[in-house]
């Protein structure tokens, strides 16, 4: 059964988001039990304003949970929690959008038991907006797969090796039943590396499979469906995909497909020529991207909403981001060090503890260490946006991505081999 | 080095705490990173009332670092943090005062690493008072014990296997570095089942340790050292070990080695004989205790203080205290439970969570399960504290320990053989 929405959210119903203000925490405090969605068209996009020099963009996203401003960042909520992050925590970084990962919650709980105990909303005590990806990129790039063809993907669960099948189908009804603000179409996210003719194939199959996503989903009224352009790095690919998928008039569209090894400069090539092609009046969402310097070259090219585990698994990691570079909390170096994690950063780890005291943490085992450095990634992420908003609402942001440090902030992820990558990549 | 106070603490300062009144969150946020203790004196302790059935009190202890009401529970925070809960949540579950174990932080990260970051304060960034026990229980307990002798004992460390000698002067030396408002004497806490002769030897060794304590104690101007009257379960011993300590005219004492297997009857007879001997306008605390119903049976016998790991380590063990008895988390008739952990609860947990998916987060193994358990757990206990010093306040509490299902909660720990006690045992 999925609940509907009926009454507004005290929580979250007027409040004012303004770029580069952190919603107080203090709001989510005061949801009650018993809150659901507000009232409301399912998304609106208002584009308050675009970069004289460059396509980078200002804007807000409404939803009947709230709004957040873009270009935004989305911390990744793979089973129904930012890991170790408590919900009035999470609103402190400055967070306003959550994604959750249809794949994972399908397998466990099921999506079922997410709908009988409310929705997702209710399940992450999280009454602001969130976002379910398809299913499709964990199934491809973390499911033992039996098969793969024109119908979906057969799998087995990680969770007790039962065989699951997911198809365009299945992903919008798990995706009903979770009830978030926006979904995902279920597309083919190929190996970058298969030869052409397979790229191909998989364009095919992802607008066959958009198609009957938007044929499938039953609550338009209340949730958002994104479609997603595939191609690999093949413009013309790119370019077809895109439009056959601007011709079903969905209101958002994703690139995806991209921060799966091809490279930085491709995915900046791929960008330049997919992002012109995409409706300027719809949000664009970048998916699984990036590092900060990842994140500033693509708002450059015109896109608005991002996400990636990095802050959060990397913070697990004890790997910490700032302004001066990465460091590493378990380092003997910082076993004295009285200072915060980053000088002048806000994020309530920086404001009450010392790295000494989060280096002891991780030594110790405590989880305080990986959630601590997992709240100050979040805040360094949503300290960049919060400022790329700012520099594009004063019409700098070409000087602002010239010049910030973070903009040149990137390199190989130092954790992605690690096995706790695999619960939350998305 | 030890840093001593300077400035006033924002935080605490001047905050007005009423019995059953938690302190709001909100105030801790506000400590900046350069806050240090409070001037004035190390300890006062009000008595505001006795109970006319029963001896049980109501009462304020302050220190440097702020007051809290007694009866007062402890929760424990062993290696500098309460296991997964930010100071800020810890705050907003009522409790006042927080514990932190001498040995633990003596052998990880050492005590002059504590100190020179500041002291335990502003290293578990926890500005209101903490309470360090003398290290000796755990040596006693948990320590590959080399030798027991007059001067001290010489065991192995847990962590790198390298010998460390505690004795009644390291113990002073590492609390004085640690900096907690009051601080235990260094006892001999023998096995209960040992025989009369030796319970002799170890009272006469932890009177002996105690004046050594006492003229090695460095910092009676910040730092409050309590006695601890040993004796195992004869009334004779127990009067002697008491009237030698108060001798001493220390600022408060405890009753140590209870709660160690003798039983629930054997515990409250001890108590029976023990507390009337020990100073009406002192502070009162017993070690390690306990259960709800003998938190309750030892504030009749007019006890003030208490610690335990059990919210805790239960918590993290999906093990939730409830008034109508305690229940198991991972249990499957919780599923699809969409009521709160307790219902009438107004912790952090209930007010947002579902049982539903406090039940997933255990099984998904994510942070959030042992964090929202702790924090209902420490908030069940700080509510019962409450809810005595309310009742004592208005002379009823005898009714109260009659009538309060929570005076009937207690039996054997269901999780006591399980590794993580050992890391936590207090």
């Amino acid at each position: 059964m999925v609940r509907r929405a009926k009454t507004g959210d005290p929580g979250l119903r007027g409040v004012p988001l303004s770029p580069g203000v952190a919603r107080a925490p203090s709001r989510l405090r005061a949801v009650p039990l018993d809150s659901r969605a507000m009232v409301g068209p399912a998304l609106q996009f208002e584009l308050h304003r675009t970069d004289p020099r460059t396509r980078a963009r200002l804007g807000r996203v409404s939803t009947r949970h709230g709004s957040f401003d873009t270009p935004a960042f989305m911390p990744v909520g793979t089973q129904g929690t930012v890991k170790g992050i408590l919900p009035d925590h999470l609103a402190a970084t400055g967070s306003q959008i959550i994604l959750g990962n249809t794949y994972h919650l399908m397998l466990r709980p099921g999506s079922k038991v997410v709908a009988e105990l409310g929705d997702l909303h209710r399940f992450m005590a999280w009454p602001g907006p969130i976002l379910t990806d398809s299913g499709g990129f964990q199934v491809f790039s973390l499911a033992d797969i039996n098969q793969i063809d024109d119908h979906g993907v057969t799998f087995r669960s990680h969770i007790d090796g039962s065989i699951v099948q997911l198809t365009p189908e299945r992903s919008m009804q798990v995706q009903n039943d979770l009830g978030a603000d926006i979904i995902m179409a279920f597309d083919e996210c190929p190996d970058p590396h298969k030869p052409i003719e397979y790229q191909q194939l998989a364009v095919d199959r992802t607008v066959r499979w958009a198609e009957q996503c938007v044929a499938a989903h039953a609550r338009k009224d209340d949730q958002s469906l994104f479609g997603i352009v595939q191609g690999g790095t093949n413009e013309s690919l790119r370019l077809r995909c895109a439009e056959k998928l601007i011709a079903m008039e969905l209101p958002g569209y994703a690139i995806g497909g991209l921060a799966v090894g091809e490279g930085f400069d491709a995915m900046k090539r791929v960008l330049s020529y997919t992002t012109p092609a995409l409706p300027e009046h719809k949000p664009r969402y970048l998916m699984g991207v990036g590092f900060p310097r990842d994140i500033v070259a693509a708002v450059r090219e015109g896109m608005d909403m991002f996400d990636c585990v990095m802050p959060t698994r990397n913070g697990r990691n004890a790997y910490a981001f700032t302004m001066d570079g990465p460091i590493r909390l378990r380092n003997s170096r910082f076993a004295n060090d009285a200072g915060p994690v980053e000088s002048g950063c806000d994020c309530y780890a920086c404001r009450h503890f010392t790295r000494g005291a989060v280096r002891h943490f991780f030594l110790a085992g405590e989880m305080l260490g990986p959630i601590l450095l997992s709240l100050h990634n979040i805040r360094f992420y949503q300290r960049l946006m919060a400022d790329v908003r700012r520099a594009i609402g004063e019409g700098r942001f070409d000087e602002f991505a010239a010049n910030d440090p973070r903009a040149a902030l990137g390199g190989a992820d130092p954790d992605a081999s690690e096995p706790e990558g695999k619960e939350e990549a998305s």
